[in-house]
């Protein structure tokens, strides 16, 4: 097995779903965070300058979803089937997709208030309500997004939507199967016991 | 052989690489192309309301990258190798990401002085330059970005570089074997016949 460092902010973000998957498929991996006095001095050693990357036997591979499709094919998570595969990528990327809108604000905008405005009347009418409906529908009284297995999709989707879930479950009220995935993907046994005793981060 | 449609805008826009795709393996495919005027009536139809929409017999798949990436394993154009194929994932998701900026900066402005502003002050040294710099020197006097075969993470760099450089040749002086290798992809008989026979677009 190769030599797995995952470089990423003492945070949870995009890189929390990769040491879910690590931890699922018990992959040993160096989970090296960056603290943020620390950036501006390893930044210029990142191929491409950002967060996310893996070091594979000191190799970089950047970007978050490259990674975590290559661990979840490692960790015995992507579907053999092309088109199961296919239907997995759709749903990380409308995922993606809704999350991008929320990094961007967070980014651009440090006013408590002005956030709980954006998130109340614009982002979750327009662009989550839509998704979580779709994606509640689809998942139905089904276990997993995609076929019989629980697979990547799974996990980004938990972890994305889990992290909103924990601000605003009041949001997610006509979508009780959402919420249901969201609890049987982080009470997996492994993920359960990566929660419990993962370092401690405020974001 | 399945039944493809491939629903996109009367563009090549994000369908594009995936149409050089079916046309390099001669994979049939309807060409299904929504006039602007007659997209509010079929958005409804549309899953998520967005396109490209990818019908597989009759099935739906969205999401312009998950198409490619299903096409491309249907094409021979995925390399079998997982650390390979995470290499391709990587250089497409840091190409989406530079030509996201260029896709939101043409719908949130139509004044053509301000977008000639935005590129040449903003955008190409900002966010085109460094990208380019470093995919110039991945490629090297190598024929293609991963392996020793074209994949489809060569598609998508030549199509979506292939469009800015048609507009702006002079930003691409510094970066040779990346104006060499959008010509060569084109030049792949399949994709150079199509080229020539493809549908008229404005944009």
């Amino acid at each position: 097995m190769p030599d797995y460092t995952l470089i990423y902010f003492n945070a949870r973000g995009t890189a929390e779903p990769i040491r879910w998957m690590f931890s699922y498929a018990e992959i040993p991996f160096n989970d090296d965070r960056v603290e943020k006095d620390d950036w501006a001095e390893r930044k210029n050693s990142i191929p491409g300058g950002k967060l996310p990357v893996l070091l594979i036997d000191e190799k970089p591979l950047p970007q978050s979803q490259a990674i975590a499709r290559y661990i979840a094919k490692e960790a015995g998570l992507m579907p053999e089937d092309n088109l199961d595969a296919a239907y997995c990528d759709a749903l990380v990327d409308t995922v993606r997709d809704v999350m991008e809108k929320v990094y961007a604000k967070m980014m651009s905008e440090d006013d408590e208030d002005e956030r709980k405005r954006w998130f109340q009347e614009e982002f979750f009418p327009s662009h989550m309500a839509p998704v979580l409906a779709r994606i509640n529908a689809r998942l139905g009284d089904r276990e997993w997004f995609v076929g019989e297995q629980v697979s990547w999709a799974d996990f980004m989707i938990a972890h994305a939507f889990g992290e909103i879930h924990s601000h605003h479950s009041e949001a997610f009220e006509d979508y009780p199967a959402v919420v249901e995935h969201i609890e049987k993907v982080r009470e997996l046994p492994a993920i359960k016991d990566w929660i419990e005793n993962r370092p401690e981060t405020t974001h």
